[in-house]
């Protein structure tokens, strides 16, 4: 996890020199702008244009291809047709160039001869060594040593100036409207990267080797799908060991969305919930619009540092506004916890109309008494009871005559309580908002916007608590039981108790004597099932007895299995009756695993019955997770009020519910080559106190 | 509904001579402010400052009180504090001065005193036919007569143009961040108003002016509660016939907004859910945030009509922006429907690397080929498959080489598809925006936003269709069970019978011989239930039987039923036992009414169990309302699928449902003077065809 960064990435993004193969001198076309572009902006390394049909590109004098370079050159551009690439970088020798990027299109994203296109180019850039960006991407920008390696017109515009946020993105449209929107927003970029067809280096090759890149805090990432899940999670774990936020925009969240992604991506995104679950887990702030992407990449960019939990105080010259606010912030899973109750006194004393709960309404008297906001939110805020301060000043932020208040307000509280971070929302003149975001503060027009903003990056507090070595070591597979090409449900449940879930006792009987001794060892009223193969539903063929005790009973009642299931499903191969204890009472949920394509054993949880079947209700996450991580997971479900004792039932063993999905996790990662599914149905949840129960599962092997 | 305005609200909002009463000299005072702005804006009507100190302000002849006026005058602004108010306003004669804006605070917002100040003040006006705006309120603006009733600092940082929005706060904050940010996005208006305490002229009040005022076209309204239900219906009713839209913000949809909410209005704002049910119902859009609000102000006001229906298509220049799109508009609702295969392939043809589908991805290609966005439009809007379209045009939008493209693009389409309206999102310069919006095209930043607004101002399609006529004239109480004081289950669910609704026939057999009658004419097993105001839960006490046949077994079953109830319930009062036949099988469902403080009866409809316990997963409309209401109520809960045949289960006889539906929400309105509550538990919906069943019903007398 704490790997250094890749060097040959560094090679590619932080390049010494940079030859442009196909630079033109025509303005506008693909070959010239990066040329422009580099020597505009002052870009201090080598430039070499690369044409056989021209001396000099604008001014530079030009080579005629790679081999007649003297020496290496960290970085290719190669702006030539896709029929040229993989021949323009045949000459380059081997460990002369250290990355390409390629902005030609025509590739893999064309169909097949553009694939074998792609595949050829990857082949003669793998045997000199050189990593690939691209192709068909707008290449990369780093913006504090000026390399436009890009061919966007958005730079053209205007450009962002250096700042912290280092931004990906797959789709170059994206990007480019991602960067002409920083511009416009005041956001300052480390490094701007599109990745295109993302034949070798993909965005999260980016992410991570932005999470080691020393100028860059905040990691802005598009993203279209992954190949390569693993590599994800580890950029991910990467960015969160160095302390770095991770916003993602990742499209395909509805099935409307994955269809249109699917038919523009060609390959299949993949099971979007499985994607939600992983950004979850490694504490990546997903955006659903670009907006979100913004304000979250804004706030942590402008905010030395996240608030550190969600007591949420807010600060109103409006009242109304403060209930908008405190709708808002409910939605975001924000507390607003009261003011102390002499604050709140003296709040009165000085402004008789105010409200001193929370929201605080100061009233409009915050405009003509210019020390009123600051001493409130000293009082209020001395007792340490917030960890973030969200103030609405309607239409006073306008004003210039009241400019210093605000100023004032906003540097002070950056000096005296640096642990609460501040939002504004008015609507200062452009200027001024600049000001106050260097004082860290950050300013929204719209109220709620900042909430939510809030919202969602106070959410990275619960994940910094997440210790990754709550993960205890994987299950391992000594002393399990010995792998089966098949497992009935009794194996299933051995398999399962093995990996430390706490499956009913059931024992497979294989006649009417063993059935007895197995009741009689349990010392209970029984269950008994046929176990067979080939009968799914048990009950409709008098294939299950429940509640038998007795020895008379016990004979009888597997008889009478025997004769039914005999009748009924001659055909059908028997292992035996499965005796088991009746199920005590308690919520039923289900458990299981699949194995997704991408990311590998994904644990879901939810309720029985409607919820899961009519209301989809479930929660995902990524195998193998602790107990922290699946009690977050149960906490997801909508229904979740049930387990907490709706309905005047006592609460459930919540605890040991998390336990079991976490050893469930830790079993389907363990034994990931052996296993493609899991299924736990009911999984018991017992009142507070008494645990846990699997009552049935089925498992699937791999390639079964 | 068709009532014509208010005439004295016109004297008021369209003034021909305003009185300044505390008119002041000295610049940023309150009685300066309007003075000052009447006059800089050019207000052509008389202006009288009242002032007893003082023989001219701001260059006007002062008179020293009302009654020293000649003649009447329209408008007087009270700018006195609020001891002087009354007083100022009885030296008027009577019928002089048609209607008083007071700007000062320190009435009923204060407390009792203040509260007693503000009934003085009505009185005063009532006695001299004054209608009263405020007080405690910011005044109000026509910006089209340039009339300036407010000291609002907001138009001294810029005044907004005349347009077509009409917008009214009874937060004067709220207004005036609303006034400053239709000025920052370049919105007109027709009147700004601020209602503050609301002592006489409330929102609705206000609503209801602009339903009927000419230059108004769209009404935004911001509101804290209500205290006339009936005055808000008619308001909103008024202005759907009129055919203008309202956006509505309301605060204290969640709890700790109501709470903020309570503590800041002092009165309670009311069940939250009644208000959405109220805002569904009349067709008024909803919005969240200010945000929100003002991009279905913008979009309505811009767009010359809304779009007919939910159907979307999306034109983009980015295969990914396009799936970010289209999650988007899933989530709103909206319908992506195809392309006609000829128009794709003809796209296709010409650019091979483009996707036909919606979301259509012109590519990049609509940045070299200035026509292709254009013709594709033509084509794939040529089947009329369309009701609005939403464009991303990336970074290209920024692009001034490109703008006589897109300006042509929104002219033409303007020209030749008029009846779809368009939105395009794009970074564009703020005049380039304007030069869009005046071709009546919306232009949003982030694409979310643009589908977003799209999504809910589509909602206005379904709203067109229901009929308010479709609601039948309601129940009359002629040939209804007689009115008694307290109603067992037999006696509710004969009343309800009456009223229309599918209630399962059900006997009080007064003794065994009665039941076994009523059981014979029933003609099948039935279920028998000790009826007694003493019992709540009959299975617990013995007093239920299910599943009775045969003479015999039922008086058996009826002995055993009144020994069982006389002793363990030796005090209960017996009326007898209810004989019905036994339950068919069906969803269960919950249908109820209560009565609302502020909007009368309310019916609540939601499916049984886990549905209405654990998620609270209920609809609500107040009463009266027709078929199709009743279908989008049910169609709005969560679990609606499982009346659709989720888990294998035939669908449910949805139409039934919602027949029922509405023959209980006419009873409700019809009867609201005798009953206070309804509740319908189970009502059962049946598979389709076979209707809806009451099985057992509660309803309680108003002062019960």
């Amino acid at each position: 996890m704490t790997q250094l960064p890749d060097s040959t990435l560094s090679r590619l993004f932080d390049p010494q020199g940079i030859a442009i193969v196909g630079a033109s001198a025509t303005p506008g076309k693909i070959g010239a702008m990066p040329v422009t572009l580099l020597r505009q902006h002052g870009y201090e390394g080598r430039i070499v244009p690369v044409n056989p049909r021209a001396d000099t590109i604008q001014g530079l004098a030009a080579l005629p291809s790679l081999d007649a370079l003297d020496g290496n050159i960290d970085l290719a551009i190669l702006a030539v047709p896709a029929a040229h690439a993989a021949q323009a970088l045949e000459r380059a020798r081997p460990g002369q160039v250290g990355a390409a990027v390629v902005f030609t299109s025509g590739f893999s994203e064309t169909g097949a001869s553009g694939a074998a296109q792609q595949e050829r180019l990857c082949a003669v850039a793998r045997e000199r060594g050189i990593r690939l960006l691209g192709p068909n991407c707008l290449g990369f920008m780093n913006v504090r040593r000026k390399v436009y390696a890009t061919f966007s017109p958005a730079p053209a515009n205007g450009i962002v100036p250096p700042g912290g946020i280092g931004m990906v993105s797959q789709s170059g449209a994206f990007g480019a409207y991602a960067y002409s929107m920083a511009r416009e927003r005041g956001l300052g970029l480390s490094h701007w990267i599109s990745t295109g067809n993302e034949a070798d280096i993909d965005v999260a090759d980016c992410i991570e080797w932005l999470a080691h890149d020393a100028d860059t805090r905040v990691i802005m990432a598009y993203m279209e799908g992954c190949r390569d899940g693993n590599k994800l999670r580890r950029a991910l774990a990467a960015a969160r060991a160095a302390g770095k936020a991770v916003v993602v925009t990742k499209i395909g969240r509805t099935q409307a969305g994955a269809q249109a992604a699917a038919s523009h991506t060609a390959a299949l995104a993949g099971d979007d919930a499985v994607y939600d679950a992983l950004f979850r887990q490694y504490g990546a702030l997903r955006a659903r619009s670009i907006e979100d992407f913004f304000n979250l990449g804004y706030a942590l960019d402008t905010w030395k540092r996240p608030p550190a939990g969600k007591r949420l105080g807010i600060f109103t010259i409006s009242g109304g506004v403060g209930a908008l606010m405190a709708d808002e912030a409910q939605d975001a899973g924000l507390a607003l916890p009261e003011p102390a109750a002499p604050a709140q006194a003296r709040l009165l004393e000085r402004v008789p109309f105010a409200s001193g709960r929370n929201p605080v309404d100061v009233t409009g008297q915050a405009v003509s008494e210019p020390g009123l906001l600051l001493t409130t939110a000293d009082d209020v805020l001395a007792d340490g009871g917030y960890d973030a301060l969200a103030v609405f000043l309607a239409a006073a932020g306008s004003s210039e005559a009241l400019w210093p208040t605000f100023e004032a307000f906003a540097r002070e509280m950056q000096a005296r309580h640096p642990g609460v971070p501040l939002a504004i929302s008015a609507l200062f003149p452009p200027a001024r908002r600049r000001e106050l975001e260097r004082l860290g503060c950050l300013v929204f027009p719209d109220p709620s916007a900042a909430i939510r903003t809030i919202g969602t990056v106070a959410s990275l507090a619960d994940r910094a608590d997440m210790d990754a070595s709550a993960i205890a070591p994987s299950a391992s597979p000594d002393g399990a039981p010995p792998l089966l090409d098949a497992y009935n449900e009794v194996q299933a449940m051995a398999l399962l108790r093995h990996a430390g879930l706490p499956a009913t006792p059931c024992t497979l009987a294989a006649d009417a004597g063993a059935a007895v001794r197995a009741a009689t060892a349990l010392g209970c009223p029984v269950a008994l099932k046929v176990v067979s193969p080939d009968i799914v539903h048990k009950s409709d063929v008098g294939g299950v007895k429940l509640n038998v005790a007795g020895e008379d009973a016990l004979r009888r009642a597997h008889a009478d299995i025997m004769d039914a299931v005999r009748r009924r499903c001659p055909q059908a191969r028997i292992d035996g009756v499965l005796v088991a204890p009746m199920a005590p009472k308690g919520v039923e949920c289900i458990a299981g695993v699949h194995c997704d394509p991408v990311f590998g054993p994904v644990v879901m949880f939810g309720l029985g019955g409607v919820f899961v079947e009519v209301l989809k209700d479930v929660s995902f996450r990524l195998a193998p997770f602790g107990r922290d991580e699946a009690l977050a997971m149960i906490r997801e479900i909508k229904g979740y009020a049930l387990l907490q004792g709706a309905r005047g039932a006592p609460p459930c063993d919540i605890g040991a519910l998390a336990d079991a999905l976490a050893a469930l996790s830790r079993f389907a990662h363990a034994r990931r080559a052996d296993f493609s599914s899991v299924e736990i149905n009911p999984l018991l949840a017992l009142p507070d106190g008494q645990g846990a129960l699997a009552l049935d599962a089925v498992v699937i092997r791999s390639g079964a």
